[in-house]
């Protein structure tokens, strides 16, 4: 596997980091969508998404943020700061973080160039024909401008629709492991009365990932515990065996979550 | 101030990180709304959020963001993983974090005694009652188990209503610099049309953040300017120089969002 390709799954897990790149997210101005979507996204494929960071748009934080993201996992995806203004810096950033150079990358203007009307294409927007050294194109149907790949690194747009479909458009370069399975059992138990048994079954099955989701909901507290893993007999006894717990606590266990 | 207190602004911009516990997130699971109510609510007292990270239900993963977090801002918050169920772990993990010891609070344990029926109180509950030696309890007037202060990091719960009552049992406590006031500016020009002229006026408000927020709904692209600072007279000017360049482009601005 050629030395810039992404790191394919071995015998490990596979994992992944998100970086959500903005100003706007931090200041509560924005509720953040794109984590949620790569989230999921990447659970299907057998993906486990290991750390999130939200960074300010501003040239260290972001290469930090890169480096130490991209050397722990293997992959990272960022969301936003590739647009044509001069708060865009996502570029310039990964660029830095990798040492490498960046420029106007003539695949990356050519597109531009077939998308926008002649005189258009003014110098704020040919910014986001730069590209770092070495990186490969990743396809924009939405508004054409693409994002990248260096080595592990996917950078994407940050508005929803555009990630969405640059997400799409490399979904199968993703190589992931056995697809992460879950079960989900809820009952109006709170989770002082479950912790204990809980704890016994996750001690019995200790590669299934066992979380207990407490809510609070029209006055009443209850609990969705999740199982997750990839051993489908696995999952199928500890969700069973918790469902027994249920029962003795004279409750019904309902299947999935309640809104 | 002695050196368990939080650190108050000095002639800085005051800082915070947020740090979201919990493997739903990042499972895709659950759509995290701590973050966007933590930021918000900093934002009005003038302490600015500029990191935030989703880690998941793991010793060493809580161990490294809190204390690389706690190092680097004024504040730190966190929630998630304080229940009483096995893959609560926040506690312990702070506690390591800072190399102290755990154990039951008689405080925490008199709250948790006080709000129980007779024999309900059971070991898993207990375990609630775990809180880092020299932390200070951080009121819950929701479930009543309390979350706590270590030195500049607060713990929270995090079922966004328990979260968000600790967050304003302790608000007075925190200390921020000038308000951080803004003006949206918005109009149906893309960014490649404004970025230019908008650089400019940044170059003129060096102290001012101005971000550009491009957004496409109903097969439109328009942009959201935002101007940031503390110094409303610069603030004025600055977006009525952007609304300026919004005019000569034939459009009328308008002040906020479109939704």
């Amino acid at each position: 596997m050629a030395e810039n390709q992404p790191r394919g799954p071995g015998e490990h897990t596979v994992t992944a980091a998100m970086i959500v790149i903005g100003n706007e997210i931090l200041s509560g101005r924005v509720q953040d969508k794109n984590l949620n979507f790569i989230a999921t996204r990447l659970n299907a494929l057998g993906i486990r998404l290991t750390e999130a960071r939200v960074v300010i748009d501003q040239h260290d934080a972001i290469v930090k943020a890169v480096n130490e993201t991209r050397a722990a996992y293997d992959y990272v995806f960022t969301s936003g700061g590739i647009g044509p203004t001069h708060d865009d810096i996502t570029a310039d950033s990964v660029a830095a973080a990798f040492c490498v150079g960046i420029d106007h990358n003539p695949e990356a203007v050519a597109i531009l160039e077939a998308h926008y009307q002649p005189g258009m294409l003014n110098e704020a927007r040919l910014r986001m024909a730069r590209i770092p050294d070495g990186a490969e194109l990743v396809e924009n149907p939405v508004s054409h401008a693409p994002g990248f790949r260096l080595e592990n690194v996917y950078v994407f747009a940050g508005i929803p629709s555009i990630m969405q479909a640059m997400f799409e458009s490399i979904r199968h370069q993703l190589i992931g492991g056995a697809p992460i399975q879950s079960i989900q059992v809820t009952s109006y138990l709170p989770e002082g009365v479950i912790a204990g048994p809980l704890g016994a079954i996750q001690a019995d099955f200790p590669d299934l990932d066992m979380g207990s989701y407490p809510f609070y909901r029209g006055q009443r507290f209850g609990t969705t515990v999740v199982f997750r893993g990839t051993d489908e007999a696995d999952l199928n006894a500890a969700a069973e065996a918790f469902r027994d717990i249920v029962r003795q606590n004279d409750q019904e266990p309902i299947d999935g979550e309640v809104s």
